[in-house]
């Protein structure tokens, strides 16, 4: 395998001399059909907004034959220790499911045996606290769950909360209230244990190592909240085999997982697994891993116009690299995904925000670009101004569902409000491609305003688990074209350093010490 | 007055001469000391971490002279017609209370009287709701406050309702429970309703023009799942005197705004005192316009030196338009303004994302960056490695508070929570100012990451009141620096437009029709 920079590829120069498609006029129906790939879990990822043609495409083909895309992605699903600065593998996609056939052993354990393991456990513990065979230490049921944890222990879980909540309420199946505590700001805990019964609450703590400040800080927070409840029977751990927290006496079971799992990919392990497992039921976390798992099978296609996530990832590349757009917008249709891109912001930007390739070598080219969006409408009543006449081209991903998640509707002039909401979606994308004239400029749309969309007939948990690996996905296969490690962060280190030299006093830092003085 | 196009001033040419300033080494504790202002409601804002000298802070004393921004401000609040665009006053500050002794009389109406007679209106009305004497239509009282609306009636009230819960649940006070439901996709009120007994909830339907689409819609929603509650016992309007809305049969009462107060200007009129007089009293809000009041008559300071909007308005400019950096990280260090950077995406991003001047002329220079932001220090878990060690520079606006709002918190290896935050903050603003030299360079960091700091001793309603006008004032002098109107939103229209095609069934347009075949 080579490993090579992106700069050193043959098909990049001559990307870069393939001109950017006026998507003002291109837009028919030919067009629109055809520039779509099935992504799993029934989304299609329509791209026929982006500035490309057949000949652009041809090109992404030579790059990612070139960079060996599929190649690096069977070589990590192979146990390859892809991560190479931490001198690990990257196992998150075993955790839906073995892709290819290979045993991957790693430190002596079988680790799809290990994952499935987990699961396992982890099935029978959710169902003992959904019927009440698991009960609080006053003997009540539990009716709250509770994640404690941060980043990738928080925000992964908490976006796919927030959809399947919705979706277990419309499909009336049992849900448990989900709760998140995250920030070492004591007010963030406060709030949520002002507003839950702590006798009747679960609580997770997640952190891989066992020692993450936030965490553990929120964790005694709360326990010294508890009274006279006993911690052994409402806490429980999801952490590595080897950490403290593994062997704490204070917490009812621990589920593990292992160094093989970044963060920003763990909401598939025992991290999502537990709260979700809990909140909304095995079955629906399930189905979840399997809509992912079939998006991990579809990406080892290796044409690039069957590839939905490879195809994402080439266009990123030809935006950001070819014509030097700095940010992407992430836009939902759905209000059930009002937390995925804060999700993503962490998956995409911690693992390719990097200046260096997976070597530690310094790089010349822009890698990821700044990653936001909240949902539509939402949006269109807030930033789309920037977007639609703004100085700067931003490209979006656009994201949207048929039906809605409870399926409670109204029509009011003649139209339901799914069918408004996709109404505005479908407005949005032609309105940002193709603009509009007019004599004043005031009123003037320049178009070529860069779209793709994500689109199923609803966010089920088998799509929202296709969506997730999508992404995953396309982050690795951007990792792979820019040649850089997705699956370390060694850019969180200093300021963590820089946190306990304050919390010792400065040590006499001058510039600590004046900042300091300013609280 | 002269409004001239930033690239016709003097003073911006020889501002493009001035080099950044290498911030690595240069914060001292004497640096740390001076640059910084008062900015209302017991705020410091610090920018000793901006790439500034003295020398470019007196260009930009020349520029802001230039521009005449003391002048354009005062010519507004002296009832000018500041929005060129759409031939009206701005008129947001007065809602705080007069910062000039004028009368503005407009549309023959005493409008400082006016805004007076509303919020005293208001007063009046929530100390109905809040003590019982006004109740639902089974005689129960309200505990719940549901507000109804989209962008500027949707993120500036919400996020200012977060904040205050907080405040209030930590001070005692005495608070009915906010809830706010905005987009069209009928999953939001769905979700909503599922949480709130409706017999006990008072809904505010928010909209100016009373013909909002999101607005109206979830208002029908609404009333089609009250039973056989009465809409005029549960219902109230906040829009404009000549509103559909504002005659309506079905509205208990209706509390006015007008076209003076721009959407994401309006969280200090009647669109937020409403929702948060009734659900965190009067007094408080009252609170909120008081810090308010405080910037804006800060902001008649013509010395940049001292007025701190000025200052960050002249820094934003420096970064965007001589340094070319297209973004802009908002990072709170208080749980409580989790949603102010979505608030902040509005008023910046709706403002000043545009592409001609006031006159409606195309300009030659970059406009609104993108702003996004998450609280700390859930930031640092998610996107700071690309703002540590990615690729492009990230300018950063920091806030930070020394107390927490409940007051609730714990020690643990011998410091607070809030200690701990406090200390992440400062480490982060040192981190990445100066950087850090590593032989490896994946452990490198090439620090001259730039931010500012505005911070107080908490986040009382004084301290909100004076950050939200900070960001108004801020918005709106970086408007007449780039000479745009920064008050009306003509590049939201088109997706409008279309999406009443669509709903009309596409009129034959083939884009729109492929689109919509999707779902």
């Amino acid at each position: 395998m080579k490993y090579n920079n992106l700069d050193k590829a043959a098909s990049f120069e001559a990307l870069k001399k393939i001109r950017p498609v006026d998507i003002r006029t291109v837009l028919t129906k030919q067009r629109i059909d055809s520039f779509s790939i099935p992504a799993g879990g029934g989304m299609q990822y329509s791209y026929a907004a982006m500035p490309v043609s057949e000949e652009t495409v041809d090109c992404f083909q030579k790059l990612a034959d070139e960079q060996e895309l599929t190649e690096k992605y069977r070589s990590l699903l192979s146990g390859d220790v892809i991560n190479l600065g931490e001198a690990r593998q990257v196992l998150h996609q075993m955790l839906r499911g073995p892709v290819l056939q290979h045993k991957v052993i790693v430190d002596g354990q079988d680790k799809n045996a290990f994952y499935k393991e987990q699961l396992e456990r982890i099935r029978v513990f959710s169902e003992k606290i959904r019927s009440g065979e698991l009960r609080g230490s006053t003997g009540k049921k539990f009716d709250t769950v509770c994640q404690i944890g941060i980043g990738g222990s928080d925000l992964g879980p908490r976006a796919l909360y927030i959809a399947l909540k919705v979706y277990c309420e419309g499909k009336g199946i049992k849900l448990l209230d989900g709760q998140f505590i995250s920030n070492v700001d004591p007010d963030d805990a406060a709030e949520v244990l002002s507003r839950i019964n702590m006798e009747t609450t679960l609580f997770i703590v997640v952190s891989k190592s066992g020692t993450t400040l936030e965490t553990l800080t929120n964790r005694d927070l709360v326990i010294s909240a508890m009274g006279k409840l006993e911690p052994r029977h409402h806490v429980v751990a999801v952490t590595s085999e080897s950490s403290p927290l593994a062997h704490s006496e204070g917490v009812l079971d621990a589920f593990f997982i292992d160094d093989y799992i970044g963060g920003r990919y763990s909401a598939t392990s025992a991290v999502g697994a537990v709260v979700l497992s809990c909140t909304c039921g095995f079955d629906v976390f399930k189905q979840v891993l399997d809509g992912a798992h079939e998006a991990d099978e579809m990406c080892l296609e290796p044409d690039v116009r069957k590839n939905a996530a490879m195809m994402d990832a080439c266009i990123e590349i030809y935006l950001r690299n070819v014509m030097g757009l700095p940010c992407l917008a992430v836009l939902p249709y759905s209000q059930a995904l009002l937390r995925f891109p804060a999700h993503l912001q962490q998956l995409s930007m911690e693992s390719n925000g990097k200046h260096v390739n997976r070597f530690g070598e310094q790089i010349d080219y822009s890698t990821e670009p700044i990653v936001f969006g909240e949902p539509g409408t939402n949006g269109q009543h807030s930033f789309y101004q920037l977007l639609h006449q703004g100085t700067d081209i931003v490209p979006i991903n656009f994201i949207g569902f048929s039906e809605s998640q409870f399926g409670k509707d109204i029509v009011v002039d003649s139209s339901t409000s799914q069918r408004k909401l996709v109404a505005n979606l479908v407005a949005q994308i032609v309105a940002f491609a193709q603009g509009k004239d007019d004599k004043n400029p005031n009123k003037q749309f320049a178009g070529n305003r860069y779209s793709s969309l994500l689109s199923a007939k609803k966010l089920t948990p088998q799509t929202l688990g296709a969506l997730l690996a999508h992404y995953e996905n396309k982050t690795m296969f951007e990792g792979f074209l820019w040649n850089i490690n997705s699956f370390d962060q060694e850019g969180v280190q200093l300021g963590k350093v820089l946190a306990k030299k304050v919390l010792r006093g400065c040590e006499g830092d001058e510039a600590l010490l004046a900042y300091l003085s300013k609280f």
